[in-house]
């Protein structure tokens, strides 16, 4: 059965279509509208059965919906809040499934009219692709959705979005709105800008051939290419939108990297190696924890 | 059929052990000895089949060898030379698989015999995992082997190593070797370092908790703590004996990564945008090439 009688998916990207599957999958029996920009991406949804009926604009895809998710780019999700401001039913809940919350938080606040229930999420799961093709149902089983409530929230209706996620397979948590960008800062946003740093250094070497970048490329580099693959509108909206915690964490970064470069150049191989230690017991937590798997990642796919 | 009849391999990692099971594999009828320096490590490797007799020196694990392989880390270099070169038969090739090489040469070079041929190489493929239960037969399968020959090398000997390799699987090159020691740091040494201190970043946040980081480590950040899993004895040496090629590409990445952070301070989307599009391409390129699969990486295996 479904908290909700009628969802409506604003943007039908990766997290979107994942949405659909795993309400399906849970057997509920809500209705599913939805919209995106792109006329394409809305005839895929619906070719795809991940909605019932797909619009044009946002305004018509929430009309008479309970639910409502923005899983747009947190930079385009103040115009959309205030398109679909005087379309919400009375008692409706808008969620969302972007990065940070504060600023969607500040984006969407002040467009909603009384009655309805503003409560950002934010699900810890996700790929390097995109669009509605890249979702699956089993996206968010056993990974962690955040939500971070607002000072007047409803608690009832808090209450309701998260028993929606915990159907979808997500494991629930809330979490205070400031700490969460931090929290997400470590362990996506900086990580992800650092990334895309070292391809950026990777594809600018002179002294090394692109070639040579792409065919010696085992283990290492090659993650961090797939990661670098992501979205760029979605993560340039990131860090636009999460600019202190990202610069705080930035700044212990570089603080932690120079220490390591220092070790090098003063070849201080017990530094190093006292570092390196400390940082796999993370890794045993991570696989205890079920959020990743014990085996080698070996690209191409798994070996014999 | 082999072009050795006797290959020694000294040390009995992931390495050693997918050499020997991608001998087998390619029904190569050399005898393999080995030696390790653990008696666990020597009882597991004989166990499993991968050597036909194991030693408890390397000394006597080269002898009569005419391809001896030095698995072990880049700074057990010199001491393995000093130990073995008074057993190697007139003749042999003594090879290696360490991730720097000119390093290796400067190790190596001043302990062999005359008559002895020193053939550094690097194959470009490897997990996060280590031990003589990490290997597997397919482990070199289309990924590069590189051979940095030394002025002095003999034409022939070269030839024949670079065929038992390609016997195992790999594509092979010949490079130069301070190069090698450029486009390794490139793409495999700087990205393992920035991997730890990511994950050392999080793990000595206060405000954060460990759980929270072990918790909602979704892509990103999962994979950098699988690179930094890494065996820290191997990476501690690589940094050690890389010094050079390491600092200079930190230098390059640590300016970028001053330039993404500027455009964040500044709100200067543009920039990120053009940067993250173009680290995009270079992931097609890869998967172009075969290094890896275009298949999202989920952690824990494969969505449904």
């Amino acid at each position: 059965m479904s908290q909700y009688k009628h969802v409506a998916l604003v943007g039908l990207g990766l997290l979107a279509s994942s949405i659909s599957l795993a309400m399906r999958r849970a057997d509920m029996t809500a209705k599913i509208t939805g919209t995106a920009r792109s006329k394409e991406t809305r005839e895929t949804a619906l070719a795809l059965g991940l909605v019932d009926e797909v619009f044009s604009t946002a305004a018509e895809a929430v009309q008479g919906a309970d639910l409502v998710i923005l899983c747009v780019p947190v930079g385009a999700m103040a115009a959309i809040a205030e398109e679909i401001a005087p379309h919400l039913a009375e008692g409706c809940t808008v969620s969302d499934v972007g990065s940070v919350k504060q600023a969607v938080a500040e984006a969407l606040g002040p467009h909603m009219p009384d009655g309805v229930h503003l409560i950002p999420a934010h699900p810890m799961a996700g790929t390097e692709k995109s669009g509605p093709e890249a979702g699956f149902a089993s996206l968010f089983d056993n990974r962690w959705l955040l939500i971070t409530p607002l000072p007047d929230s409803s608690h009832s209706a808090v209450e309701r979005l998260e028993v929606f996620w915990t159907q979808l397979g997500s494991n629930v948590e809330l979490m205070e709105i400031e700490h969460h960008d931090l929290v997400a800062s470590v362990i996506s946003h900086t990580p992800h800008l650092i990334a895309y740093t070292m391809v950026g250094v990777a594809d600018g070497m002179n002294r090394v051939a692109k070639t040579e970048v792409v065919n010696y490329s085992a283990a290492g580099f090659r993650d961090f290419t797939r990661i670098a693959a992501s979205d760029p509108t979605m993560w340039r909206d990131v860090f636009l939108n999460n600019k202190d915690a990202t610069l705080e964490v930035l700044g212990r970064f570089t603080e932690e990297l120079l220490a390591l470069q220092r070790a090098i150049r003063l070849g201080d191989g017990d530094f190093m190696f006292d570092y390196f230690t400390r940082t796999r017991d993370i890794r045993r937590s991570i696989i205890d924890a079920g959020q990743d798997t014990e085996a080698a990642d070996f690209g191409r796919g798994k070996p014999e």
